[in-house]
């Protein structure tokens, strides 16, 4: 090629006036013929001169011009040749249309676009009375830095490359000596998958226990998280009505949508909190089999029961009985430790554990380290016992306020254990209105009618989740007392 | 009913012997009553006696009887009625079939039956050569645990309930400003979204951009975690085939394979090495645009190149490519992390960030804290340039080992990049064979014709996977000659 043709193509960079560090030489004239190539100045075929003749005539060294051209042909601008080193013949850009982006890229898939968006953030998590947050301000900080140091201090080198598959050994033990003692679960370590909190699990389960168009029942209302799980697994949704017993399937609803998973939660109906009554738990159990159907009992807040003993979990009423039960870290510690576990048969616990591991990978190893310590060392008992007077006596409160300056107005549900208390409205009274004058007040309510599902056949119901993991005890009156005032001056229409 | 009735049914569970705390009074009366129901021995219907009658009768406080009572009519095993306590109808309970359990429970789901089970695992991951594995020994431990612990003990309270939507904004910032100092990857924060390890960006894209039976391109050989990611989302596969220039498709996998996702490794083709060359990068990027297709390039060890210059990512060749760009920190820090992100263009970036997070909820936030300090204090970019030098030695070493030794028998492949070479065998040997040699002789090589799609229509190459990350420099040598020793039995099948 000519020489001129490459020369008058070129513009040398100038370093940018205060670049600290102007790129190197080499780089400058790989830039400069890169630039060339792409804005089509240079085309394809083009043969360029030799690396010592262009060396002269810019008066660089030769060594420049080699990794210049070295770095062009390792990406493939330049080919080498027996000629020498060629122009690749790039496809012509179309770049008239690069400025509209949002019309230049694709978009989410069908089952993308079914997620709701409103997952909540930010600065309103600890207010009065947001859902499902333990008091964050009682975690044993100091105790679980200690332990999460020591964790990583005494970490054998080769558990920093992958966790183990299932979960950590220590961690696996821990939790069924646990669900033991505190659930009646009796299993094996090996029983136990280590999961990224309760919605890890849901997600495994909806993804590898049922395929795209199979039907998964969930209890209507219900958790919004088993939802979203099971949505963008594909599967069918459908909502089983729940009363003072909790999930009350229908004949209708066994024949005709025979479901492959059961979402329930036995032990504190969410949000609405009853116990799942013996009869239909032995029911459920039966028929789940016969159907061949997975039961997925999410036993999420059930350390905290404030009346009689514990509810024994559904999955030890009969032997080998299909369930996965999942439990979680998230509301007796914290949520972002993001440590839940489900306890699964021993027909499916190395699958199901080697599926999860190829999902995400496993690891956070020092965390479950520090969380088996935990457990084993008492201290995790024991922050339950503290905590469970601690939220019984806010739920106290609670009711008492709410009955105070709220009585006659909503009935309170919400069973006798966890965090929270449903308020249900004795009146038409739009909840989403109360949910967005409360955000203004400063308070979070969850609205009860967004954890029915869309287009359902029962009677949907209006209120509030109120949870008391956020709230100081001396602070609940006062602030009943301002969510009546508003719902007064919603009624009114104020 | 007959008093007589219940006290022939029931059986007073003994304390065990040795049984430090046996239960209270009231939890033995309660497990003898259920245990009756359970059994059959008192069937649904039957009226059991007032509290006070049953009292008197065991010789027991009332009280006790109550809460027994109380505590079955919480599970549903007693209905209190206006005429007392009546037992329940269970249904009856079908035992005969429970002790086979194999029987009882169902199985996977066919999209969970077809992920492979060879997740690797356990003692043999630090050994030589296993692929994929930085250097642990290397990792600035103290530095991070006192990162760490500082993140925890100055964290805000808020923080320790869910992390942010797309990632902790200070782990976002930092990844922006690194990739485009070291990948020319120019974002804003808002655009990276971090993830549970590279793994966890692919299972996101391969659910939320893709639908069930759109086909996916993998280059072939190619990464198997991206095979995983995509077939259990329910894609088609397609294989394209690589050489010296990277991922090669064809006018008739365009035809007739037309793409939704195109996965892609272009600074260091997985496992074989090359780059994507310039003319396919263009190609590539937009008969994407114009299919409607995403493409992932996956810069999984672009960190350590070897010759030359940092190979600039694919997303940024043009504006508003259809490009999720996604990085780890796995092969730079620890696997154990989980932590890696992708950049995505701003028209998805909301949506993916929102799913992400309702997906598995984000959380593990002194850890993004403690790693957004280690890369804006310095501290990364310095143990990158260690490490760089590091491999770089082993590169030359194993490649120096690999001519004297099998010199001949395999040709080197893998690049000026990353942090292994696949050495080719030149003529037909069992690399599944010498895998399994390898594994009895205290060596890990990683089979090349695993990583070609099963049934591939290319010429499928054996060889190995030969990692440096796991190997000290002065071991290379006899690691080698070993490994030689043991396939030239092989070859002559002793």
């Amino acid at each position: 090629m000519d020489l001129a043709v490459l020369l008058s193509a070129l513009q040398l960079p100038q370093p940018a006036p205060g670049d600290a560090r102007p790129p190197a030489l080499h780089r400058r004239l790989y830039q400069a013929i890169k630039g060339a190539i792409t804005s089509g100045a240079l085309s394809g075929g083009l043969k360029l001169p030799a690396t010592r003749v262009l060396a002269q005539e810019l008066k660089l060294s030769r060594n420049t011009v080699l990794l210049a051209y070295e770095q062009l042909a390792a990406e493939g601008y330049l080919v080498a040749t027996t000629q020498g080193s060629v122009v690749a013949r790039l496809p012509r850009i179309a770049s008239a249309d690069d400025s509209r982006a949002s019309k230049a890229t694709p978009g989410l898939s069908a089952r993308g676009l079914v997620v709701p968006m409103h997952w909540r953030t930010g600065s309103d998590i600890l207010k009065a009375f947001t859902p499902g947050i333990p008091d964050i301000g009682k975690f044993p900080l100091p105790q679980w830095r200690a332990l999460l140091d020591r964790a990583y201090r005494d970490i054998n080198p080769r558990r920093l490359t992958f966790g183990e598959t299932g979960g950590e050994p220590e961690l696996r033990s821990a939790v069924a000596a646990y669900v033991a003692a505190a659930r009646g679960v009796h299993c094996d370590p090996e029983q136990v998958i280590v999961t990224q909190g309760a919605q890890g699990a849901l997600d495994l389960c909806a993804r590898m226990l049922a395929d795209p168009g199979q039907v998964a029942w969930l209890e209507n209302p219900g958790y919004l998280g088993a939802r979203v799980a099971m949505q963008t697994a594909g599967l069918q949704l459908h909502g089983i009505a729940v009363d003072a017993a909790g999930a009350r399937p229908t004949e209708a609803d066994w024949r005709d949508h025979p479901p492959r998973l059961i979402y329930l939660t036995p032990a504190h109906q969410y949000p609405m909190g009853p116990v799942l009554a013996a009869e239909r738990r032995y029911d459920l159990l039966q028929r789940a089999r016969a159907a061949n159907a997975w039961i997925i009992e999410d036993d999420y807040d059930s350390e905290f029961r404030y009346e009689g003993d514990p509810i024994p979990a559904m999955c030890s009423l009969l032997p080998s009985s299909p369930v996965i039960y999942v439990g979680t870290f998230s509301k007796t510690l914290l949520p972002v430790l993001r440590l839940g576990y489900a306890v699964v048969p021993h027909s499916v616990s190395r699958a199901l554990g080697n599926i999860g591991a190829q999902f995400t990978r496993p690891g956070h190893v020092a965390e479950q380290l520090a969380l088996a310590r935990l457990i084993e060392s008492g201290r995790y008992a024991r922050h339950l016992r503290t905590m469970r007077s601690l939220y019984a006596e806010r739920r106290a409160a609670l009711k008492l306020a709410l009955d105070r300056h709220l009585g006659g107005l909503v009935g309170v549900s919400g069973g006798a254990a966890g965090l929270h208390l449903t308020a249900v409205f004795q009146e038409a009274i739009d909840d989403l209105a109360v949910h967005e004058r409360a955000r203004r007040a400063g308070l979070v309510v969850a609205p009860l009618s967004r954890y029915y599902l869309p287009g359902s056949r029962d009677p949907l119901r209006s209120g509030m989740l109120l949870g008391y993991g956020t709230v100081a005890n001396q602070a609940i009156e006062g602030a009943v007392k301002q969510l009546a005032q508003l719902i007064d001056r919603e009624r009114r229409g104020l």
